[in-house]
């Protein structure tokens, strides 16, 4: 049990290199200092600050490299590492310019911006592969539309469904997660710019203009206000990133329930073994998707109470965020791969599928038989009938049509009852709801009903 | 210490009675009666069981009075009260009426659909709260716009502010919840049905249309699919009221901060007094929001777990949302109105507020200070001129201003760095911002910009 | 969706009639009454009120009758419930004992100790319950010794155990939990006496005198000072809450994979039946112990946070624990009268048991079979051996032993090593040691090893 | 915002290296590789392997050098290190001995074990800590006894105090998390053993007889029964970790009340600065407390949700706790070095305490005069008349003392009640009392009152 996010050892199962570069400290000390550089062009150019200082912090900026462990010390005494960086800045400059490094700004300002350049990444990159579970879910869906296998609700046999059925609920949510980014895109891609206390005095009467011209320089939107401590953006995209997770690990928990030694119906390829029996092989990705969410839904409760803080500014529930959000987003995203690998990997073994069907003795059909009877009598003799020959065939054996058709002169069609894929209901029609509405937030970006 | 939401000593502190009547067991059955109604009502329009006996099921149905006891037994059993409503319900119908009760549904269609009626209402109660706590903090946001307070940042005063953008700051948040409820209503208000397993096979061909001609009668929406194991409207409901509910509780801490013997720039009225201290005026209703926002923010976590629901439907994490989201929307509910009666209620001491401003002996306007000679030296120039003057002033006492005349020729007008309320920056602007986006979201129901 | 604690419909399956009544309105009425009378008593054998006063305090406080209703204006304008129900006491009492009432206590004094004098009997009930649960447990871990069954690991058969043997294994953690509440019960059944800031000034020299007479007055131990807002001894209760509810948890969630339909080797009796398929028989109370442990972790959560309340007394965290922790205790208590209902009610169907093992053609005793063949040769080729026989099984059928015999001459005894009875190690030993733990924590009282 | 446990920059502020230490991918597979070899001597020792085998395993174990990065794949794909490390591990032994490595063993019981070699460091090391902080606590607990101060309750002045007394009030739920941990610790450092299935029927009928010789071997206990799916002891060792957090959070939260402008009665010394204003000294260690104790609760949610692993052995829960448990054993390392560096270097300003009393005009005295007054009147009349002299005095100023004195002839002591520093009431008892219980508990190990 090592630190896992950070581990050499568990990083390639917990912990997703692609993202976490995105937080890595030389993104983070890069994103700052552009965001410096942004500041200065953008004060340069409104005339705020020599035109020459803002040129030449924005181009010592981008080829000044510092050590993350140069900031150590600086940031545990202030509880931020822009005092360091400023300093370090300013070092680099010299002269004129260094008088006008960081002007009006407050390191809040240049921490949250900075975070907000990652963010975008990030929900780019998230965006991406979630698309990309979704397209592989789509295609999945269509393709096993007909193969037939039991619904199970509260862990029982309920009735006959489709795999594709199945997969198009696991799809379902991430077509609306996809929508629900898209809207708070607006909202989260925001500059972070109040200054010492969220007036913008330093600045005289130009703050908003800065604020905007920041935001420009940066391609972010200007928010009405500083948000220093109204941290209701952030914590909805955490909330965002746990809604994808958890999403993801109940497609895990039902892979796990579905390849348990005695059900058989999919085998994740690649399956682990185990280190003292042979014969294992077990589904290791779809019990890290679970895990992977529970973490998430955790850490958010931390950011929602976190979200309380205090006056114009505080360090507290900042700080959790800084604990809480970089993970959660480590996580989401090692989630999404390992889902596109659990579900492209997953040996589907439809004759497994029916044959678990038929184990049940025909018991998977009672609903469909009193349905069926109910044609030719009222329903309450019909679930009387199906209720005694249920009872017979746990306690006896045979098959339920078989047990009905001794009891009743019905004349119901028990061959096709017999046939579990005779009574999938409208699970085409689902299908092809949740397709189309794939497409349309997928492919044309247009509204959908989901 | 009892169990809270049901207690008469605590409810009032606590609860809801207008939320909680909304979540009766009486309202329950009410919703899931409509629910069975609205069902038989769409299957007669559609031929699929007799108009007469639709019409039937439709009158008992309202008229039916059960107590929430009699299902008690029944729910204990199945885990579900509808078994156990079912019988009821048939047992006041009689004949032939009885035997198309219910018809192709499964109980988790009736409890859900009749908590999304219930949602639709609560949502509306929300709402309106919502907007009138929004109303009042704009209408003090514009008259405290010249309120001259300390911000505070870190718990240390940092700059000059107004009280106006405080309010101003409480009420952004605001103005983004009501649009992210707007945004979630389609996604949220939508009927829940696919009878045993999710694909309405008992109604043969016609599930869709018989979902779509229930979502008419109950005026709902109606999904792609079933979402029997697919929580994600229901919990990003549960986030929202976790972010409005945060965003109070920021509300409520800043107001216990402001309120401090210490500081004094606020008082609740009506503040509850001591058993034992008679000078006691104790913010209750401040303390209470933190509390409330704290519950929901754990609630969400469990709610977040509650996801993964395993395959076509699952009793767990179901049971969890039953614990869990009903209290949310109450401790919302009753933090609303909370907020409101504490806003509304403060006396503002912008005397006191001036004081305190004043004891920091102009050290808060240090930054000011740094700005108003940079006008006439190099920063860093101007910042070590401050610090020393600052390191003067806590040692020696006397005015920041003072401290720094003495230190230096520039032509600073030190009678206006003198006035706080002269470095307040774009505090106007942010408000009219605010202001502008507040009524854009409330009044035109148009795009604004939070 | 009701607030469940509150439900007729839901409080069967959610709530506990006997663990709420402790805590109903009522009975807080009475412990806050109780403590105000101990206190007078206290005072009166101290000299510190007169001993008249003292006497008919007491005899006032037990006949005084008050609804929960009278208290609520005043609790949700103080917090707290105690200025509402000391002037209602001094009404009753008139003339000099109402002088007395209270003397030197502040309000928390009265809600902390009184909810302490609870906490005795619940933890008194909740041990009573553990215990008997403990008992069951004990004696069906002895009877099913040698009812062979597969363990699973990772969701796929592993080698064979006991159901013996699964028992023994809910039954540990219970030992703990028994050892766990009596290490802390001296910790938290302590009274609270502080006065208004934890001096108790008002009593003059007498604090300490006055805190150890009213401990003994209530068969309460005294702290060495208040703990207004030191709660890590409600906190750790708490913890001991969630311990207990996740261990039955496991149990719920142990039972429902072994009772899904295609596992079927044990079925809850009276299960629950399904308002739409005849065959259903829904593992209810399976279902519902994780649920009731989700919601108690998540609590948990929520009591941690709100440990850090302020200074010398703080309304928020205390508030918290309000909303919380009785819904935690009466949540546990729930779990424990389900989860022995539970396991009373199971069948163990241990053919199918049985059947399960044969069904996986011996794969479930590989590792036995590389023990057995390794001591013929080394441990790498006897797992080369099993390995490509159990792909042989896997691939076209027959059972392992067959396959194994077919490629090796090695003296392997393959009747016994087909017989998964013969291959479960010290099961036995283990199932004793754990009923000896069971026998020393429940009966002797003295160490155990657990 | 980088991922904070491993970042260069933030680090030093919310990790920590002592603890992050022992929890490397160094030292975890150093312990993993410590456990295979402790393995192999117990069973050499038993004649169960060859005593050369066991031997060698034994040495080159411990010479073994293997790569964290290395594992990587294999971990990835069986979802634990030790299929990678056992084949490594079999490569540098090669020959006879490698057939002998991990015998009868199952994954999770080398990492299981592992961890717990880890914890029983990682306890001694916050332990040490949390001794070292409670004698600075008990020391200052001391010395401050007469510094008087305001009591100071929902955020109002309520009546004097000491900061001796506020000190003793942080060190005593100190005391009693030292008696939680060492008696958890016979239940936390035991080895985990059970093989495959958790029946050790790889070994034969040796098992137990293994499990205690590899116990012995590293100085750990033997537990009844594997708890490969019974987490409680880790969970318990976590929810202590929480609940030290929490003690140190709330002191943090304290300091931050204490430090703030308009407060100043202490200050911590090396605060931080601001980016921009010069005046600035941040709290900086007091805000970082209650974030580490915000993560914590929150991570322990997750663990105890995480307690419900399935049957034999499960990977999502247990996945869980690696990603949350080294994190909260690492702030909790930090928490402990921070508070202590925040209490020892916080400079306490007495005469600011004092002044702040005198600010109240006497209001801060309202109970004391109550009580002097009560000696000579009704208790009901002497409220009355400092309720009136309350206030007259917020209304009108003056002191309290003296508004009374004109409302009343009562011989009060009106010199003696001016002086908060009378009215301390038990202080110095309770003090006395908590460092008498600090004495036992870390002096003597004997047992204490807490």
């Amino acid at each position: 049990m090592s630190i896992t996010f950070d581990s050499g050892i568990y990083g390639a199962l917990l912990s997703d290199a692609e993202l976490a570069g995105l937080l890595s400290d030389e993104q983070e000390l890069r994103a700052m200092l552009e965001v410096e550089a942004a500041l200065a062009r953008a004060q340069g150019k409104l005339g705020l600050i020599p035109a020459g200082a803002a040129a030449r912090i924005d181009s010592v900026a981008h080829q000044l490299s510092i050590t993350p462990e140069t900031l150590a010390g600086s940031t545990l005494k202030s509880g931020v590492p822009i005092t360091g960086l400023v300093a370090e800045l300013k070092r680099a400059l010299g002269g004129e310019a260094a008088e006008f490094v960081h002007w009006g700004a407050t390191s809040q300002d240049i921490v949250d911006t900075a975070l907000v350049l990652r963010l975008k990444s990030a929900a780019d990159l998230l965006s991406s592969r979630l698309a990309g579970l979704a397209a592989l879910l789509a295609e999945q869906a269509a393709a096993h539309r007909r193969t037939v296998m039991a619904a199970r609700t509260r862990f029982q046999q309920a009735v006959p469904t489709s795999y594709g059925l199945k997969l198009a609920g696991w799809l379902v949510p991430l077509i609306r997660h996809h929508r629900r980014l898209n809207e708070m895109r607006g909202r989260l891609l925001i500059v972070q710019f109040g200054g010492a206390g969220g007036t913008l005095a330093a600045l005289g009467g130009q703050g908003v203009a800065v604020t905007e011209a920041l935001a420009a320089e940066l391609e972010l939107a200007a928010p009405s206000l500083p948000w220093h401590t109204q941290r209701d953006t952030i914590v909805e995209f955490a909330g965002w990133l746990s809604l994808v997770s958890a999403s993801l690990g109940k497609i895990g928990r039902d892979v796990l329930l579905l390849a348990q030694s005695e059900v058989g119906e999919v085998r994740p390829t690649a399956a682990g073994g185990s280190s003292t029996m042979p014969q294992k092989a077990n589904p290791v990705l779809a019990e890290i998707l679970p895990a992977l969410a529970q973490a998430n839904a955790h850490a958010l409760g931390a950011l929602h109470a976190a979200m309380m803080q205090e006056q114009e500014r505080g360090g507290t529930g900042w700080t959790v965020e800084w604990m809480t959000l970089p993970q959660m987003m480590v996580a989401t995203a090692a989630a999404l791969n390992h889902a596109r690998a659990l579900v492209a990997g997953l040996t589907v073994d439809a004759p497994r599928m029916r044959a678990n069907l038929e184990a049940s003795h025909g018991l998977v059909l009672a609903e469909a038989a009193v349905f069926a009877l109910a044609a030719h009598m009222p329903r309450s003799k019909a679930e009387a009938l199906v209720e005694a020959a249920c009872k017979a065939v746990i306690e006896e054996g045979g098959h339920l049509c078989d047990a009905l058709a001794k009891r009743t002169q019905a004349p119901v069609d028990f061959a096709r009852l017999r046939d579990p894929g005779a009574y999938l209901g409208v699970s085409d029609e689902f299908i092809d709801q949740v397709l189309a509405d794939f497409k349309a937030e997928f492919r044309d970006a247009g509204p959908a009903r989901v």
